[in-house]
């Protein structure tokens, strides 16, 4: 059994912060990723928590990413704001661009916040969290590094583009999804292959396109897209949208960092929020509250409310502080004083 | 063999407008409907085709839609018109908003039509083309009555949702999907159900909440969405959008028209149109290129690029015509004559 730490929310956040400024981030970005990282801990998302600090580390040593780059705002339209992030990490490019797109969507309806040139390692989740607790409508995508192929295509070309949604609830937590396009993330058939387990079918393809349940010739092939043609579709769009419509790289157009420093970690993100206010005036509250019986009408039947399971672990955090692998946190610690 | 009847583009344009007029559709509705179900059987859409006239007649003959309504137009933000169609069909509705859209657009960047109290029965893909073929990007959602049982529940809750998208190409006719959340279309199911073929797993649920591959249990029960959780996420996000954010209703709430005439039909739409130029300016051109780039890599793999079935087919159409069966060809003979 694995041996486990437990650090306070604010050890936490502690720990992320000394991780990162110790490996030259400017505090701004330090604040704006452990902010992130730190939230997907608090919720359970362990493969976007605190972990996710070594991948920081491991991109700033190979040169992928620019710790101390300072995004650029630009009002590109009056339904548009743009943030160049110079090659810096993707989570302080949008907390610059927040505020013009919460402006922008409140003054329109509807607005859009293009990032360009970031680093993206992050869930989208708490993106669209922040703008739904302000009351906005928010949907949010990114493409990956090309790791599936088309349904009925045999090599990569797609990313494992995640898309996110969130929509704000009048006594609570904003309602809030995020997946990868892919049938499961990659990180997933890494799991599978360290514990020695099959794949299900329908996640992967070897290097010749041939269906296989091998984690290791998947991890040399491709994965597949969730839903079929469908599933496939969806990821196309999310390639156009937070690629060339936002004059940006598609996934195929990425690498990941890498030691020989000839990778392309950099890509785009495309989020659109929408203002209830502006669609519905004084009427908002009345619609808003539909919503909820939908939400009621998923849980009554004992299905799953995307996001119920992530609150409930908040709920838990919040009181009892999180809880990761010793091995990791000591290679934390380690970080923060190596050179 | 069922036998065929052959029609030019012309004749199934004058076929629909004369059974559409002699049913009471004002001229502009007769207009609105016969071009989208003509381009729906010219792309050989069968089941959003002529056969779609049978729907319309019927709808009118319970009361379910006003073939004589007067679409109001409302200019309700900077970035969002609604359009409201005031219980007729929706598709006028979307060609009354089209040009505002359009100019919202262009003006911010990014704007919404918001269409409400619509009957809808048409294929969403010939709104967000004719959008394309302006040279914007656009995505087009609407609830629908509810067929479908959130992944892990039981019941009906969800309409089978239809999402549609479409991008402008330089050099030929715009990328586009559109598909159903559903994992098939409930036409599909009635279709197994006439044919006496069981259903593929992962379709459908009984009555009682189980999965079935019987057609007939399956039509008493529950159609299932695609892609598991991720699929009924979108799903949700469609009910949401296109439901209480425009103040209308959500799948659960309406129901077909039917003969005692307390149906309830009408529900709204949500139609996202983006302008490239507005976020590339000069470099527009460019990475419009870039998008061709990604469609070649899907069609090198022998992958199927949505819509590439569809444009073989239209090509065909416009030289030799289309083909209906000619038992429905003789109904809608003679429902241009009946009382």
């Amino acid at each position: 059994m694995t041996e486990h730490t437990r650090l306070s929310l604010d050890e936490a956040w502690q720990l992320g912060i000394d991780v990162l400024e110790h490996h030259g981030f400017s505090a701004d970005h330090a604040a704006a990723i452990t902010r992130s990282v730190v939230a997907a801990q608090r919720d359970e998302c362990h493969s976007h928590g605190l972990y996710r600090l070594l991948d920081c580390v491991r991109t700033v040593r190979f040169g992928g990413v620019d710790p101390q780059s300072v995004p650029e705002v630009r009002d590109q339209a009056p339904g548009v704001v743009n943030v160049d992030a110079r090659g810096g990490n993707s989570l302080l490019a949008f907390e610059k661009g927040r505020q013009p797109l919460t402006e922008k969507a409140c003054a329109n309806g509807v607005a859009v916040l293009a990032i360009n040139n970031a680093f993206q390692f992050s869930a989208l989740w708490p993106e669209v969290e922040a703008l739904a607790e302000q009351g906005l409508v928010a949907l949010a995508m990114t493409p990956s590094h090309a790791y599936v192929a088309p349904a009925g295509g045999h090599s990569p070309l797609l990313g494992t583009n995640p898309i996110a949604f969130a929509w704000p609830r009048p006594d609570g937590l904003p309602f809030v999804f995020d997946f990868a396009t892919s049938a499961v993330a990659r990180g997933e058939i890494e799991l599978h292959r360290r514990a020695g387990n099959s794949l299900a079918e329908g996640w992967a393809l070897d290097d010749a396109g041939q269906p296989t349940t091998d984690p290791t010739a998947a991890l040399a092939g491709a994965l597949l897209p969730f839903g079929g043609h469908k599933g496939t579709a969806l990821s196309l769009m999310i390639e156009l949208l937070a690629g060339p419509l936002i004059g940006d790289r598609m996934g195929h157009q990425t690498q990941p960092a890498n030691a020989s420093g000839d990778g392309k970690p950099q890509h785009g993100e495309f989020i659109l929020a929408l203002d209830p206010q502006a669609f519905l005036g004084a009427d908002a509250g009345r619609h808003l509250q539909q919503a909820e019986v939908l939400f009621e009408g998923v849980m009554a039947q004992g299905a799953r409310l995307p996001s119920q399971r992530r609150h409930r672990a908040r709920a838990r955090s919040q009181a009892e502080g999180v809880s990761i692998p010793k091995e990791l946190y000591e290679e934390l610690v380690k970080l923060k004083e190596a050179a």
